[in-house]
């Protein structure tokens, strides 16, 4: 039994699922069932908050729970239902213009910075709204033809992973909101079988943690919506022989075999030989960064770095507080406690990740030494998948990198520029959402993401 | 029987109240009747809201409902329960820190711009403070000592003024909230016996438009949260002589002839004739301004409002849409729908009530002029009472201002700087809150309160 | 013989000018002799500055030194040589563009915040443009015809008050920018025979503190454009009984009784009793406020005072260096010293003379005490005429005021809003410039002018 | 003989340094001959400009061009005079706080934004600085010890190539200044033997368009400061073999085959088999793409670079006019004129680059596939050293990529975040500074550099 506290890859947990169905038919049922797996799931993360929680924008980078809510359903509704099911019943058709994200081809839409004004539809309304797509996606997944349906369930598969990404970010809005409340209100508690347990194991299956459901199942609450402390045992580095390596996906929007167009095409790369840590970095590790006095000394600090921790005041990652304190307290979505020095530090800006790696005599990894690794077999990564893990490499296109046709087209691509990848996966990523290709990607400076780092060499230093 | 429609001085209606009890024993029955009455009006206002509603910040000046709600309370709490009422039992300590607007006297307090992020406490929780609040109030006024009673009961008189100026508040930051809202939703419907109503008619006494209340119950909800058509006759100038007048108000703060310090002392000022309007400027003149040109004439313009008008994109008072129609549109807080040419113009800037006065040959009246006229009988200001109207004074002291002791201090002097005072009330006043002595007064640039104009002009120009 | 340190009333040095010429013709030789004296006033305030110190602007509320020599320029052409002169060659066509201020009515303009990247034309440039004006004016009166040149010189009048003004900003925006260098650099010598002494003394007669030119040279010229060390003697209240008086000016854009439309009409006021100070607040009076905490003490500030001092960090006036010293250092355009605490304080906002008056147990005087005492005779003002002094009055019109017709009513009133009255004059204010009714104004967040306060307290309080 | 107008790579300019000097010491007098040109080509390029042009700063991201005189100077005097030459006299210790640029290791400095208000010092003091510098280093390297030499001569090298990269910013920065004035002034003409001239041949030498100097002289001088007219020719397409290549420099700073820090180490890269253009995009292919509503059209655009074209207004590249005219205006530093179809087009944003690319159904190039092509022989890329040419690589560092020690750190890699690489140089780079492993590098969103785009493709499109 593969267990997650060893150092086996974790890329075996993406390799469950089955193959396509006979014949090169998409399995209904099986499609079906994980719709409503992940729209339910969806709806469990929201369950915990009052109608209050769910509708307010505590900047402009978060949006309200409620938007996540509707513009996953907008989502299905706009490449799927009012295109391909027949007599399909538009439930509102003012949603277009409130719950298109960033489709610039798909009409104007409602302002990102104001989503929070929306007190209405209310939360009710949204749910209904949810029920009435769900509802039109059983017929169309029941009546399609089957050329239809073989095309529309890559896209339905495209749409459950959009839907994952904001389970992930409902998430990370959610604790920014709540964090700014004085009363430092708890999403959930971390022990019971309420709402936060369901947001890691919303499945049945084995924890992630790796411990059996049964007999684990108050201890694996605990961790739910907060990285787990896999960093417990010292870190250790890894050699990494240089030379040509595969990375990226095959192809894109599969059902079986799904990916983002942006980790397309698969290629090689040349790398030249380094070594990566066993696990990531630690919060006892980056506590002696902070009393060693990391945040005043400017040339461990990238230009623009060091610009964001003098203008922003930054002294410590994002929701820690009693800073002088031996043990400075964290702010986490299950009630705010002292921090756990075996846990990873998370919620770093790129900024810090890199001002850490330099006091620490190292670096961070390029994203392809770290999909390497993640992807090269035993012995691995160890505690990938609690923290979003900063790379070294800007988010550029692969080379031939081509988007998807349509309004698809504006998924990833038009947003390669400015950003950084992020690898891995966090204590918020859905299950079988992330991969070892997975590219995910944020400003230098964002820091309310569930982030943090991993350190490499080169060999040769 | 008085009129709303006659040219009668609305400053009857501010008469009413009787003299203060026996002996110079305020009446502990009457200002119990009087508190309860106003606090429940309070939550009549927020009734027809979601929790949603209630809770969102729309812009830093505004306020949400449901902080409205628990601010009022918070006072109550401050200025007498907690110092006076012995046994008293603070209902949470962190409130303090919550809901203290702007007292620096009182400690420190959560930002101003964010008290839209409170999605806690629920409202549920802030109605239980109102109860808290309510049940100790009650007890206080029973058990007070007569000493002690007869000094708390100008300062109840004081929270009880204070929470009407909340409620014009809560009623205009929903109307700026509502507005920012795609789907422009109706805060509560025109007719019916619901809400609105109650905005304007909660004490079951004559209705505002002076008609019966029984004949005229759906009538006169019609204009319950919107200016009525009071402008339909043709404009006259009233005439009035030059001379010493008294003004402002004798002693600030009594309990039966409350007025804030800001209209303290009453003094004499030097008037020069000059003539005033009968009524308010309407929204079909104003469009007639808009027509000819207004926007675009930087001689009709302060220089400030010159500025404004082009960084802002004014082209029509706040909340009109549809400009180049025939019949503009206007968003009211019982949906929209077309303006109203006898509707008082309103929603404007004092730049724009300005600008239209100089394009009308005229110009505002100085706080003092409307004083006199609004004071000085028959026949007098028609109108009053539905919309502010800018004057042309700067919000300064009164010669011999003396603010009240203790943290009360902070609440009107530390504000008199950069302000215009505006007169009258509006169709959001509660009853019996404003008097012609009263001194509203809002930056130059404000448009989202209930703000319009009176003309008035030199004789000898 | 008058001398500065007595108590006599600065008033009198404002009643030298003759009547207008016989038979009701202004006096050409008069008014030529004038304008020439005036404009090389402008020339000497520029001197002793490169032309590097000319071109920059240091802040958008400030202009370019080569801006102001161009400006005042301009404003001769445009009122007067290009309407009235026959001939007359424009110098630049496009100057009309580059050096108009702020006249919507005068025709499209540059933005004021780029003044300072008119690097071109150069200094040289702009003297040949001042040479050519004067050269046409010259001509102007000589030839104009006597209808024509009695109109005129009302305009040539303002013209010369207006560039008077510019002279005093010209001080002002100099100082504000060789602050802005971490060299301090030293405008001129506060010795010698240079341009400073011709700052204030630039006609050859009598200095503006009384004494004797010959003897008192190198003495008066110590304190050229710094405020004079007049506050040695204790302050006294000045008692003022209440009643009407009258303020303001007959008539404005006169030639020899000057005053500007916003001094109009001359109008009569009620006055409370009052007490008023012998003299303005000294540096050393303000010093003891800073050391008794008085830029931590919220209750002693007006609510925008305070959140400017938060925002912008005040701890003591512009200018000031060293604060905790003992004596802290002060900024002046003839080098950085120590403060005297004889000096009357300068550099401060509203915001701060209100809040030292307040922890002074007085106010400031509103803008018709001032004016009444200034204008009242025997024992008056002492120490007027070195710092403009805020005033308690909003910066309203007068009642009846009718701006200039034409262009000219740009002048003034249209900046009615939003700004406070200072009375007096300054050290940087010119000779012949000021008078008891002159109306200063500046938003209440300003601090480059030379600008302190005078106390002043209720009779009865 | 090579002609700027054939398709010959521009490599072979940068071939021609000589090796080191006998015996590994660098030649002292081929150093020094080097020194003195370099520094007096930067006073050529100032020598237009009046003292009020030097001293303006137009925007944040650009500096004074006597900042760049000064900070040239502070540079050697820092890192080599003050440590190595003994008994050097600073010539103002003030300096090293004025014209330190961003070296946080070398204390405390002026503030960017504010460079431009150093009236003080002047431009003759800040020639009279240079002078004392270049004296001193004359003597150093008169003096050094050969062992001392050696190792300066490296630092030498570096602090000629940082002045050769403000000699280019000083002209983008003067062109931004002028352009801001509505005079467009012109910073030289375009003919003649000026400093314009100056600009492109300092050396004497073979002008960079390759013809013989005798003749081009004055045609030469046409192109000065502005690109050249090389795109008169169609397109074509250079197909480009997949494969490993070499890139990068194989060490940084040293004397004769220098490179800066970000280029090394070399290192071999994959890439892909693609094409590339044969020259720049021209201006006449640019307007076409404006004509087709390319500034309108959000799905050509990145979604960064589409929220810029809205709020900056964008509709052409910077410094265009007239975007309406057939044939639009263009201001230059030789003046205003209609722009060329035939010239490359220039200061454009990456984003706009991105854009037409996207727009003309091809892609940019990585830096790497730029740099293959520009060091791979013949046939190569024609019209490069015209304008810089974006890439669609991010600015991150190499592998193994090691910065130099000390303060010198800071010179590249602390800016390897949020920028992008450019490549090949512009008509403002000076003669043998730029090298085909050369990495400048600026924001997205930068224009005011010289900087267009060169297309790519892949070949299995």
């Amino acid at each position: 039994m593969k267990t997650k506290g060893s150092l086996l890859s974790f890329q075996y947990e993406y390799a469950a699922p089955a193959r396509a169905g006979v014949e090169g038919l998409h399995d209904r049922d099986a499609l079906w069932q994980r719709f409503r797996s992940v729209r339910a799931h969806t709806q469990r993360l929201a369950a915990p908050l009052s109608a209050e929680d769910q509708c307010v924008q505590s900047m402009p980078d978060a949006s309200p729970a409620k938007w996540h809510l509707a513009h996953t359903s907008w989502f299905f509704e706009t490449v799927l239902l009012r295109p391909q099911l027949p007599h399909y019943r538009v439930f509102d058709e003012r949603y277009a213009f409130l719950f298109n994200s960033y489709y610039e081809s798909l009409g104007p839409r409602h302002v990102r910075a104001e989503r929070g004004m929306l007190t209405r539809p209310s939360v009710e309304e949204v749910l209904r709204y949810r029920e009435h797509v769900d509802a039109a996606m059983e017929r169309f997944i029941d009546e399609a033809d089957d050329a239809a349906w073989n095309e529309a369930a890559e896209v339905l598969t495209l749409g459950l992973h959009h839907e994952q990404q904001h389970q992930e970010l409902l998430a990370t809005d959610i604790k920014h909101l709540l964090s700014m409340n004085p009363l430092q209100p708890v999403y959930a508690p971390a022990s019971g079988d309420g709402a936060a347990h369901a947001l890691r194991d919303s499945t049945g299956q084995t924890s992630r943690d790796g411990r059996s459901p049964a007999g684990a199942a108050s201890a694996s609450v605990v961790s739910a919506l907060h990285p787990a402390a896999v960093c417990g045992e010292p870190m250790r580095w890894l050699e990494r022989p240089g030379g040509i390596c595969q990375v990226g996906a095959a192809s894109s929007h599969g059902v079986d075999d799904f990916a983002f167009d942006n980790e397309t095409p698969r290629h090689r790369v040349l790398l030249r030989a380094h070594r990566i840590a066993s696990r990531p970095v630690s919060c006892g590790e980056y506590l002696a960064f902070m009393r060693d006095g990391g945040y005043g000394r400017a040339n461990l600090w990238l230009s623009d770095g060091w610009a964001a921790v003098q203008s922003q005041g930054w002294q410590a990652p994002l929701y820690w507080s009693d800073v002088q304190a031996e043990r400075p307290g964290i702010f986490t979505l299950h009630g705010t406690r002292e921090i756990d020095p075996a846990e990873p530090v998370c919620h770093l800006s790129l900024y810090e990740a890199a001002a850490y790696a330099e006091w620490a005599g190292a670096r961070l990894p390029t994203e392809f030494e770290w999909e390497a690794a993640a992807a090269g077999g035993d012995p691995a990564l160890h505690g990938t998948g609690e923290v979003w893990e900063w790379t070294r490499s800007s988010y550029d296109p692969y080379p031939g990198f081509r988007p998807l046709p349509g309004a698809l087209a504006e998924y990833n691509g038009k947003f390669m520029v400015g950003q950084i990848v992020l690898r891995g996966g966090s204590c918020a990523t859905p299950p079988e959402h992330a991969r070892p290709s997975y590219r995910n990607f944020f400003p230098p400076g964002a820091r309310w993401q569930f982030s943090g780092l991993r350190l490499a060499q080169d060999l040769d230093r």
